[in-house]
């Protein structure tokens, strides 16, 4: 019986987890931080572009590269592993995480088809409302925890 | 004639400089490295599903967004400010930094055709060799200077 309680429980367990939950939990936490560190820089190289500080010679490239990454982001908080920046209430509110994860993946790809139909400028336009990385940040991210 | 001799070597300097050389030096030192942070969180992101630490679902996304990145990377570094992780190599060697730049932009560029193609299996296949970060590094890049 002891033995028997013994098995299930883990068993259990797994049942109610998210496929990717074999990962080790660290993992699972640098896989996210990879994923944010590159819309980070991305968003940064952007945004440098976008002030004038730097040529635009990439800018295309740099929507392209957001909108393929935004489209990765959700798939890597599916587990459900606290820790890193990511603050409880992602999966404590994941119907609304999601739900903000899908509509940037969307808003980004929309970007990025404006950019390639009828040019960047036009894309551009679309930014700040694409990139409304704050507003999720601001309930989904632990503040200052790498000193940013 | 004192004067003529100031005026004109700025701007002989201007005429010697690649076509981004308005920007501030700082910018263009963080653009880089926004590039190459992007790549150094991509492949740890490809390294983790190759290692079988991450599930693949990401795997072909991760492939482009290299890919993509690594076509924006030789125009970052064509401005000629010393500083950053970058060697003054980069710039006194510019033929074989811009060719293996322009090799890593073709592998990888490769690696995704085959991922659409073929598939992600014939695709990782080449990733060793698409993904040679470390012999560039080894020569072009500061040793440590970021604690890595």
């Amino acid at each position: 019986m002891t033995k028997k309680r013994y098995l299930a429980a883990p068993l259990l367990a797994l049942s109610l987890l998210p496929p990717a939950s074999t990962a080790d939990e660290q993992d699972v936490i640098d896989y996210r931080r990879h994923i944010m560190d590159t819309l980070k820089a991305q968003t940064a190289a952007l945004g440098m572009i976008m002030s004038g500080a730097i040529p635009d010679d990439n800018v295309v490239a740099h929507i392209d590269i957001i909108a393929a990454t935004a489209a990765t982001a959700l798939k890597a908080f599916e587990p459900h592993v606290e820790g890193g920046d990511a603050k409880a209430e992602v999966w404590a509110k994941w119907d609304d995480f999601s739900a903000r994860m899908n509509e940037f993946a969307a808003k980004t790809a929309a970007m990025a088809k404006t950019a390639h139909e009828q040019g960047k400028d036009e894309a551009l336009a679309q930014a700040v409302d694409a990139l409304s990385c704050k507003q999720c940040h601001d309930v989904y991210r632990e503040k200052e925890k790498r000193g940013e």
